[in-house]
């Protein structure tokens, strides 16, 4: 799996709020989007994931924020994979406009079983640091 | 079951867009927690009609907007149950702000089960206009 | 400004609730990426638009069903002009999935300024059935 | 100004996604609503706030999940106020089902005028710790 995977995502005039600003909460949708696709370009399906029993849950979550993104701005999120543990999946994420630094996170994800109980990440997921 | 349920929404910042009202989409989520709220009145609870594999989904639905929202007001939703069909269940709504009507709406739900197949109403949910 | 404008959206996970299917609700957020898309393929920008004080408002808007979208299915959007009169703009819109019609959706739009206040459609928009 | 302010949510349908429980961007918009509240209790209402060119923006956000909450499910949001400096206001979260921790999260806010660039807290807000 590459270590590093960039997409562009265009703002939706419904991510915006009365500020007229990107609300803050929708980083994290972006990261879930980041995620998702860094899987898929390494030949791997979330969804097929689920179907297997194999979900992913979000542990532990942060962003910080520099600029405000606005309406139709093309924003680069660029997605690092740090490590995979069997207990653990760690994400760092910036997010671009053009030079600028918008925002940047990171997350710790979790593996559960359709009960909701914890499990081992997949073998084939490890990955050290 | 009433056939008229009253609950009072107050306007969440990130519901807001960048024109400063409230985004045309959120008005159908004000529906559906009119929908719930009016069937908890009559002592149902949605997620155990889920349970049992009645689940309801949305066959049509529409709203007209005559006023346009802010952040934190305070919106009074009338929901009006209008019939249930063994196929169909039919709603009206109203979206007022004091005095003034805000928007107005009218969905038809149809009963669907697990694997997402049509079947008939629950009896007991029959209701004739 | 072409007439019928096609773009393909993927359905993110947060848009899924808890059927396993796209919220009915996310289908207007759809709606309204399809409109702009169009607006930007005949060379206008929606944020210009509302820089120089002309702001379209949805004033009536509905959509009816077919089948359920599923999370990372990739959705063709149709989003059809079909006239644009000096008081509202009504489009039509249809949302595929490879040949199956998932749902279909109609609006029609108002022109405000910054105040709210209803204002004539520009002349330059104007578009005969 | 309180230190602590508690609120209910009841959890929306289109709140939850796929996994059956709430998606995890949804707790940033219950934590808005908790400084909200909070603000309100006080005497304040956020939009005259803003009103008066006083914005407030998220820094930096953060949130850790112990328990997935589900559709309809009534959370009870604590909300604490932890300082105001004329630079920054620190608040942080704990979401509760009965006695069960769903969630804690914390938040750095700046503050802002119209036009994005940062200006000092109001004296009246600045709180020690």
């Amino acid at each position: 799996m590459e270590r590093e995977h960039r997409i562009d995502i265009r703002v939706r005039y419904q991510e915006t709020d009365g500020q007229g600003r990107v609300h803050h909460a929708n980083y994290f949708t972006y990261f879930e989007m980041g995620r998702v696709e860094m899987l898929r370009a390494a030949g791997y399906d979330y969804g097929v994931l689920e179907d297997e029993g194999i979900l992913l849950v979000v542990h532990k979550i942060e962003c910080q924020y520099f600029l405000g993104a606005k309406y139709d701005d093309i924003l680069t999120l660029v997605t690092k994979l740090k490590r995979i543990t069997h207990a653990r999946c760690e994400h760092e994420y910036e997010v671009l406009r053009g030079e600028e630094l918008v925002a940047k996170g990171a997350s710790t994800l979790a593996c559960v079983d359709r009960s909701g109980q914890v499990r081992r990440m997949p073998e084939w997921m490890v990955l050290d640091d």
